[in-house]
């Protein structure tokens, strides 16, 4: 039976490796990375250099894809979800089909496969068509909320409270409902429209990249000045990736 | 200026650890190992094969110390928190004085250092009070949140839902809030107090250790066996640390 890898590869840092991810690229006989778009390029570059510093097996082929986009033109946004994975399954089976026999294929996610990324339900989808029989197994990788938290050197929870993990689409929605919230996938810049006076934003964007970039202070004094640096940087790059931490309270207060 | 790394180390497997670790250790003058009672125990020994296994650098002291214990007699949660930070932040100072002049020391922290540690508060205090001058940085490591979902081989989130983390102890008081419940600290089993009959558990124990054990199902069919399990292997081996997501809905159901 063949056998997938996905590996989580932390989020732009190739030093985010664990010694278990670079293990199991080197088992595998062919690492897949995903190309195409501006974002997707710089990624793309991102995991080349991963596999050039790392893989160290003679013989593990690297094989390029194209990441099929999503279609949003008369569908729903989960028909649109659901389309887009199973246009990307496909692909999933032609890959996973071209290894050897009992061979196995690394999927190199980025940060860690659990949060906001599809790959595990994409290659279920896979398994589950049956045209190909193969186990997988799953390699946790640093995310972009831990290196958020890293670069500004704070914890993400306050003592012995809860943290929510939400999208730009749900803050907007629901508002601050917690008093450490983390937002991601946020095209919107949803904390702009965030009012309260007691807020604080720790944001960064282009995490563990040369192009790191971090802001922090309260809300009301610096949403401003995020929305224009983000501006920039997006212009200068042709993309961008951010993600941020909104926190109210203090520890040690009830 | 003394330097010090604080280290997130993942949650007991020693291939949790990233490049960006085990160079920080390597560039420490000495890694400071946390000792005592039955969980430290163990952890200790974990602490030491990572040294032994990815310390390279000639010189590098091993400097074992005790962690003293909450006191939670005649004050309450807040106040036994702090007085027990301060004791640490105490004995912190003690093994950062002694490092050479512009020397480092790297502590290592279980899982990620944002994530329910202490570790930055506790060193911002030290720096606060003064007594030594040093400089400080922070590496990310694998959570027990994705050890926990890498072992399930399960997304945390339903695509574009958000995530709620909290303890056992605020569950109990909020019950299930979120479609994506993620547990932790929990001395009090409280996810058996849950009765949603639509709720499913992702349950893991020890996880990235060689004990690891994991369950999952229908929180109304396995919450006994859960509690029973736990019950043992908390016997067996003296403590336990576990972990669990609790789910409700699925993927592509608005
Ligand atoms: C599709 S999700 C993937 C998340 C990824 N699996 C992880 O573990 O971080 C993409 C979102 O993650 C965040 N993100 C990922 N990498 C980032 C980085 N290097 N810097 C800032 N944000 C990042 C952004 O919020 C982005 O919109
Ligand atoms: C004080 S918190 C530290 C969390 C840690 N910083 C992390 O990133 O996972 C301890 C809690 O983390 C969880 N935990 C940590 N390591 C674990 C493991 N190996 N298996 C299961 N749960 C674990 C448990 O819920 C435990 O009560």
């Amino acid at each position: 039976m063949r056998h997938i890898h996905i590996i989580g590869v932390g989020t732009g840092n190739p030093e985010h490796l664990t010694i278990q991810a670079i293990n199991a690229m080197n088992a595998a006989d062919a690492v897949f990375i995903p190309t195409k778009g501006a974002a997707k390029a710089d990624l793309a570059e991102i995991r080349r250099e991963i596999c050039e510093r790392y893989l160290t097996r003679e013989g593990v082929r690297i094989v390029e894809f194209e990441v099929p986009k999503r279609a949003t033109k008369d569908r729903s946004y989960v028909q649109s979800v659901d389309d887009w994975h199973a246009a990307i399954a496909h692909i999933y089976e032609g890959l996973i089909g071209d290894l050897p026999e009992n061979g196995g294929g690394a999927f190199l996610v980025w940060g860690d496969p659990s949060l906001y990324d599809s790959t595990i339900r994409i290659i279920e989808r896979v398994r589950d068509a049956g045209a190909c029989p193969f186990d997988y197994h799953v390699v946790p990788g640093i995310t972009s909320i831990q290196a958020l938290a890293a670069s500004h050197r704070i914890p993400v929870n306050l003592v012995g409270k809860p943290v929510e993990i939400t999208t730009g689409r749900r803050l907007t929605e629901t508002g601050l409902t917690h008093e450490s919230t983390v937002v991601m996938l946020d095209g919107e810049q949803a904390f702009s429209k965030i009012n309260d006076p007691e807020a604080e934003i720790f944001w960064g964007a282009y995490l563990g990249t040369e192009n790191e970039v971090i802001r922090s202070g309260r809300l009301g004094d610096i949403a401003d000045d995020i929305l224009r640096l983000r501006a920039e940087e997006r212009q200068r790059h042709g993309w961008i990736m951010d993600i941020y931490l909104l926190r109210k309270g203090r520890d040690f207060k009830e």
